[in-house]
């Protein structure tokens, strides 16, 4: 019984929120949940809560509420983190090297196998036991290493050629730092953190609030 | 006349976009820009794009196009780019530092005044010339300097207390790079940026792509 087919990306972009919360549940030896208690810690409804669960199988009993821990694994395990991930970083400057040091990446089970850059000040230094190699040597690494996902983290004129190239290597999966939008094969997934755009979102909204205020 | 209300936070989250292709377009001395052209490249249809910047003012002349210049110098104002933000950083672990390090931080005007942390190890430590205070400065120094915006990158678990704080001190925009989302008051701005959430959205895609092509 396959209930996954076309659930949309609104819902799909909750997902993560669900297994944060939950996370954060289990962290604090919560037990069991309603989705009532559960939205409003959240923010979402009750029933956007069940609705969004049910597109994925049946959770949780009327009247009981959900299992935490069983909640979370199941979630878990929809987002694919039942297995680890091979990761590789490309372009070791300000925010290549802030994700190969972040915690929360490695919380995940994903493994930053290697960091390439072009700049020799940097090829050979490590970070947490990964060294920075050349950005030659990314066609054999990734011919030799099973990687499941790139994170580009170089300037935006290299982005495009970058993403390219790895996606010649066969890496399906990439997390685009660059403020680029690129452009991949249908068989490609690219998830893009634009910083700018979210600080000038911000900036705009700000002085919204503040152009409302005074009105 | 003010043309400004009630735009769709979808128009909104958009701006961003078109400031950065026109920003692009500049750098590459192209005068004007039709909207079917400036459609293509941003992935947009023209007439998603006409009826986008209607949201914001007369721009463009039909069978002419937009003036390159004079539309990013508007977008640019309609975004309040027109005058330099103030911001302090909290936390200066691998995230902090690299928003500090961060070039478009800079490039768009935004001035990193000061960055806090607890941490005697990185107090004192100068990031671009901005030194790291303790926490304890906090108060004085925002009393002192005019702060727009605070970038809160401090662990999950003082990420609210931090939060708290910079509101009490009168900051009305807050960027959050803790993965938690912050409680407010209803005139106080936050945008998230919360990375893992968008690691784990890539990570569900590619897998969801991966089950759908063995389908």
């Amino acid at each position: 019984m396959d209930k996954r087919k076309n659930i949309s990306m609104a819902v799909i972009k909750r997902l993560p929120k669900y297994y944060r919360y939950l996370s954060d549940l289990l962290k604090n030896d919560v037990d069991r949940i309603s989705s009532k208690e559960l939205g409003e810690k959240i923010g979402f409804t009750a029933s956007q809560i069940r609705q969004d669960l049910n597109c994925f199988g049946d959770f949780g009993q009327q009247g009981y509420g959900y299992n935490v821990k069983e909640l979370y694994n199941q979630i878990s395990a929809i987002l694919g983190l039942e297995k680890e991930y091979k990761s590789i970083i490309i372009g070791a400057g300000n925010i290549g090297q802030a994700i190969a040091n972040y915690n929360n990446f490695h919380n995940l089970g994903i493994d930053v196998s290697a960091i390439f850059d072009t700049n020799p000040k940097v090829v050979g230094i490590k970070i947490r036991d990964t060294e920075i190699m050349d950005i030659d040597k990314l066609g054999e690494f990734v011919s030799q290493n099973n990687i499941d996902l790139a994170v580009i983290c170089v300037p935006s004129i290299n982005a495009q050629k970058v993403c390219d190239e790895v996606v010649r290597l066969g890496i399906k999966a990439i997390w685009n730092f660059a403020p680029v939008d690129l452009i991949t094969e249908a068989d490609v997934v690219v998830e893009n953190v634009h910083l700018s755009e979210s600080l000038l979102t911000l900036i705009y909204l700000a002085n919204e609030k503040k152009r409302n205020e005074l009105r």
